[in-house]
């Protein structure tokens, strides 16, 4: 009885694996099985039975058999790519960006998702073409934004279209719009302002980027209020961009002052390499004579010719997050129920002692 | 007569849109053609007569209709994704990649492609288990490499399997196997030892990566070579694992000799900070007293505080070739016909001066 079958499956074996390789209706009729229990080895392996699951699977396995994902696609509407815009190159700024990325594509990853990297045009389309695009052609399930910017319109533009996404970095406006996970800026530069007073500084300066930059108001903030609570004076507040040849002249009319600051709490690593210039310009030691901070812990803050003291943004468990901020939302979409709540996640910064404060 | 053709086409194009938005189905409908005639549109518009044509994409713009990116796949058995995996995050090292994977990302969406990221798995199963999977699932077309190694295993592999690639790095071993594009490290040395012999050093060291490491053997040549044909005296040559307090030890050695060199050319910016940082703990001025040169030119290497001389890799043209290259294998695999031969590219760095050789 078993030995008629037998051959009846091989010969069905024969024919179904050699013209085009293995596929669901070969490994099921090699089985004796449904072609939906062998797709259910994948998509529910509990609603298979204990003793046909492992006749299954080795099935699978002799056959080398391994579902085609665009047909999974098909089947569950989905993609399993999340969609992220890779910032335009750095030379210099953006240092946490390549961590951040491998960090998403690895949580990605462990929960059955890939992400594919997309890029805006630089052709005058406007950013939202290459996200409509995507969504368009179905190609990703949800995005993973960055860079975000004070004004961001992405985050309204993708609710109002029911676009599931999650951003590192939040709207300053109408912050309430969508998930995300950010970095507070504002406990940073208290914990440097906080870390100076220790040393003995009284009197501070703050080199940040111009009014209307969230994350610079943020980080100001910070410096401000902290300065205020431990009765510290302000020589001077200066907002201007984020370059390090702009640090170096802010830096420079800072230690002109009749009466200059101790210590210089700049919004970023580049105005602080700057600040480090300036120093150097006049023969001063940064950390000996003036004490310099930083904020991202770029790779040149560790150099040693540079050992700036800096805060360090958890990079990992920021990428970690805006993956669950995704993936719950996708899950959830698909159960068809309503949407959580979204959820918007502060994570503190940690402050890097280096020679720049300490020497 | 074309009143009730009309009336007919618009309550098929009622009932067709409303219910899923729009598809394939509701569009062929509502302009009376086959569903073919409509998937040629986007696959293979010079069949479709110029007419249909106009009216078949008015049609689309109407109803917004986009291709499924799945449906796609599953009918032409690609993907239209290229797997790159994700190096570990570098902090220091590494300093090219985020340039060369938004090159890659731009190059790949202007020949209809993107990027699809992925991790090498840490938990010791092996490289190429992440490979296969993404073979075995049929989620990319092809593969970009890059952190080739002198005895990259992965070349040999995806050639014995078919599976087309391309590498952005050689390997020394067996450099035949697979397209490549790589940036020629020999010509890189030998025009910073050019440069150094205009500036009138006689006596010159270098400071390498371990022997059998394919690149810095390739950078080394390149120095020994010029230095050989200029008759320079080589005082020593060093090598040793690439980070900046083994370059910062080395270099203090090379200093130590009786008859010390007046140049230290270096296989990486990495090993030349740490002869920068050498100078400095001995009073010395990076390009006064001694030149030191790097390579890569990473952020780092343009700080007002280091102005290290170094050489830049072509990273936005290696990006784009890499890219053509495996893009021209998959259009090749698609018409059946042989493909081309493999094909290797070496790119020329480019020196750029700064303080460190000519303060």
């Amino acid at each position: 009885m078993t030995g008629g079958f037998e051959r009846s499956t091989n010969s069905l074996r024969d024919r179904a694996v050699r013209p085009n390789g293995p596929t669901l209706t070969s490994v099921a009729e090699a089985c004796g099985v449904s072609r939906q229990t062998v797709s259910n080895i994948f998509n529910a392996p509990h609603k298979v039975q204990h003793e046909t699951r492992a006749r299954v699977e080795a099935e699978i396995a002799r056959q080398g058999y391994r579902p085609n994902r665009s047909a999974r696609s098909l089947r569950t509407h989905r993609s399993h790519l999340l969609g992220y815009c890779v910032p335009p190159p750095p030379r210099g700024g953006n240092a946490v960006m390549d961590g951040f990325l491998h960090a998403v594509t690895d949580a990605a990853e462990r929960r059955g998702y890939h992400v594919l990297l997309f890029t805006q045009p630089l052709d005058g389309t406007g950013p939202r073409s290459a996200y409509e695009a995507l969504i368009g052609h179905r190609a990703v399930d949800g995005f993973i934004l960055s860079d975000t910017t004070t004004g961001d319109g992405r985050q309204a533009w993708l609710s109002k279209r029911n676009v599931p996404f999650a951003a590192f970095g939040r709207r300053f406006v109408e912050p309430e719009i969508g998930s995300w996970v950010d970095v507070d800026g504002a406990a940073g530069t208290a914990s440097a302002v906080a870390h100076l007073a220790t040393l003995g500084h009284r009197r501070l300066a703050f080199i940040g980027w111009p009014i209307g930059s969230g994350v610079g108001d943020d980080r100001c903030r910070g410096f401000v209020e902290a300065t205020a609570a431990a009765s510290l004076e302000v020589a001077g507040i200066e907002r201007a961009e984020d370059r390090i040849d702009v640090g170096r002249s802010l830096a420079a009319r800072l230690l002109s002052l009749t009466d200059p600051p101790t210590a210089i709490v700049c919004v970023s690593d580049l105005l602080a390499l700057g600040c480090d210039a300036a120093l150097r310009d006049r023969g001063l030691t940064p950390g000996r004579d003036i004490a310099v901070t930083g904020f991202d812990d770029s790779p040149a803050a560790g150099l040693p010719a540079v050992g700036l003291t800096t805060l360090r943004q958890p990079i990992d468990r920021a990428g970690e997050h805006v993956v669950r901020l995704l993936v719950d939302r996708l899950a959830d979409t698909r159960t068809g129920t309503a949407g959580p709540a979204d959820e918007q996640i502060l994570l503190e910064p940690t402050l890097v002692v280096r020679t720049s404060t300490t020497r």
